[in-house]
């Protein structure tokens, strides 16, 4: 068996890269030249069966992840398979089964089952979930990532770059370690004194990753979970050495892809992305949010998709969505929805600044529709067409009537009288006379 | 009768100025110079009693403005008294009646005599709605200024830069001209074959303003209605005459700000704020957005605040808020709240971004409170406490019951065996020891 990358260093364009160029508007061997390179990966299990595979890295469209999964608090198995058909319907381009309640197996086989998407995992969380945090160092640990991977796990965060000596760095922060896979083995590596089992095995998980071709996410464990923590030696530290594990990844022929922060003021975005650019050769950034202000718990979609949207801007590849419920409970459908909605215009945003190729069709295509008041094809063109849909209807009901000679085609927002795409319509209409 | 700019000049620090100066952490000297430049406006007009006065600048805390106000097609006075409340309540620093329905004068009379905030108005509504669109050139249009001046309006959008040879530029556009103002005055303009109203007449407007010290809002009438049309001549030919307009607020001592786009992809934002800085002459900018993706119609205020936390970055004075109704409804209480709180964040993360003084406080005290799972004060420190207080009881209402021994120290989106925050609270104790 070889992996996407290792077909791609010996010339081969697979089909899923022929797939890839399609979608992306760019040529297959860009997409063979890079994904050789690292700097595009395609999460593809060879037994996950009915994927329709994604290209992500810098050059390419912006990514899109949603973090599906149950809790010890609430453990629902339907719950999840709604979620995914959610995040699918809201255009998630990758989902994440972080589940760390029950049937934490049974629950990811079906959703590796029915997702077209690349389906990601974070194995500290079956481990631990099965074997408790004191068996970190057992042989569980290669078990449930080599069960994971036949499965068909497209992709896998492994936390292999926070080192026993930074879990001192991370203790002056105001909010310590945020990321529960970090947290977790801070804890063990400290209760323990021992160093980061999964950097101790990295060489067993690359074997294993070669031979399911599941592409590696180097999780950052040390990731900011306040501004105040940002860009700090822990964070930097961390990122240094996956960097060194990028290279390692590649040398052994599996893919990879870098996680960043986390909660990063605005103007330290462009700094955090150069700096992964150049520390991790260019590897894949996939991010989570970053979230540029604290203080807006029940609005952390917003304030994650704004750090998000400068992230791609400067040149991250993926986007870890997040939900309004982030800091306080777990998502439910209506929060993955909102979540990605608020991601999908993040990234769009982006895509258009960076003028990748036809980004900007459906702005087009709406403003078309907005001139000449075609409502169903504006619909037509949005990124979420139900809430329009909706409002539209309302101010439909609440309207006063119009007299008829004004016919249909004014906006419900000002009337007719007020209209200036109206107004602008008969303009154009005079200067051609 | 003087300005708050001639006071300046004149080496006046007035009451004002020491209040503002107080609540933005500056120097009273500082704000002095700054209105006497004009980078500085304090919209103040001397009859509205009430008014806490409110400095509007680039070097200073960005602000928000809200809009309210009815339309033909909807037209409740209560309503309209229902949205300053809730403007206010989720902190608007300004607010602009932008009512074009019934009971123009008395609807604006009740705003001013119950707002603490500055009140704007858009006089050419109040035109057209007294005396119809074909009436632009009379009487009516300085009568309405005096009348509206002599009420107690803080600040006026007058569009006076959009000259009659700019009309044809704008008809090249995909959706011509979307200010309401600047396509009644083109369409005007057009039809009689004669020069802007508000350009013939602006030195007497000047004098009504110096009179009562009305804040000039030079309006951007030709601004882009989507992508396509951004950053085009049309806009940048008004932009330049809103330049010398500036010039000559400042020679008759009255304050003025510019307003600016509209729909601005993300990578032309930093230069339409460095060009108002040029041609204005660092006037404060006042923009509205911009939106950075046309097809999320139902999410505009998450496009626009998206926009506006980049315009605010590279410079802007203001935001003007926009609802999740832009283009499609007129926006109810609701929408208000949630355009406002989109728009506190965007302000806020970019006020963090800009090292405003005192600016990230709330950020390190909820992130403190976080660490120590004070709920309580994490919601008196959230930009909006209602969303994430429903949140907690939801989420705490359908856990699963948890052990007595875990106490109640973790989260409730992951339990306490994945709480981060709580392990690192543990190693942090550890490493003490």
């Amino acid at each position: 068996m070889s992996t996407q990358m290792l077909a791609a260093r010996g010339g081969i364009i697979t089909p899923e890269m022929r797939l890839i160029a399609q979608s992306e508007f760019v040529a297959p061997e860009f997409i063979r030249e890079a994904v050789a390179a690292g700097r595009v990966v395609i999460p593809a299990n060879i037994n996950h069966k009915n994927l329709v595979p994604c290209g992500i890295g810098r050059t390419l469209r912006t990514k899109i992840n949603a973090n599906i999964g149950n809790s010890a608090l609430t453990s629902d198995y339907s719950a999840e398979l709604e979620k995914l058909a959610i995040a699918c319907k809201y255009g998630a381009d990758t989902v994440m089964d972080l589940s760390t309640g029950g049937n934490i197996s049974r629950i990811r086989q079906a959703i590796i089952a029915r997702s077209v998407i690349p389906v990601g995992t974070v194995p500290v969380y079956e481990i631990v979930a099965r074997a408790g945090s004191v068996n970190l160092g057992g042989d569980i640990l290669l078990q449930v990532i080599r069960e994971q991977a036949e499965q068909g796990v497209d992709y896998m965060t492994i936390h292999a770059g926070l080192l026993r000596e930074f879990v001192p760095m991370a203790m002056k922060r105001k909010l310590g370690i945020v990321s529960r896979g970090g947290a977790l083995l801070a804890a063990w590596m400290s209760e323990n004194a021992r160093e980061n089992p999964f950097y101790e095995k990295f060489d067993e998980i690359l074997e294993i990753c070669r031979q399911y071709d599941v592409t590696l996410s180097l999780g950052d464990g040390l990731r900011p979970g306040c501004l105040a923590d940002a860009s700090d030696e822990a964070q930097f530290a961390e990122l240094r050495v996956l960097g060194e594990l990028v290279q390692r990844c590649r040398a052994a022929g599996v893919q990879a892809m870098v996680e960043g922060p986390g909660h990063v003021p605005l103007d330290q975005i462009e700094m955090n992305m150069v700096k992964e650019r150049e520390l991790c050769d260019d590897a894949p950034f996939y991010i989570l949010g970053p979230i540029v202000t604290d203080c807006a718990p029940g609005y952390d979609h917003i304030t994650a998709a704004m750090g998000g949207m400068m992230g791609a801007f400067y040149g991250a590849a993926m986007l870890c969505y997040v939900t309004p419920k982030e800091h306080i409970g777990l998502p439910d459908s209506d929060d993955v929805a909102r979540g990605l909605t608020a991601f999908k215009i993040a990234a769009h945003a982006a895509d258009i600044a960076l003028h990748r190729p036809h980004a900007r069709d459906k702005d087009d295509e709406i403003s078309d529709a907005r001139a000449v008041f075609d409502w169903e094809k504006q619909f037509s063109c949005a990124l979420e067409a139900d809430r329009p849909r909706r409002y539209r209807e309302q101010a439909l009901a609440v309207s006063a009537p119009v007299p008829d000679s004004h016919g249909s085609e004014f906006c419900t927002m000002c009337g007719p009288e007020f209209c200036s795409v109206r107004l602008s319509a008969r303009l154009k209409k005079a200067q051609k006379h």
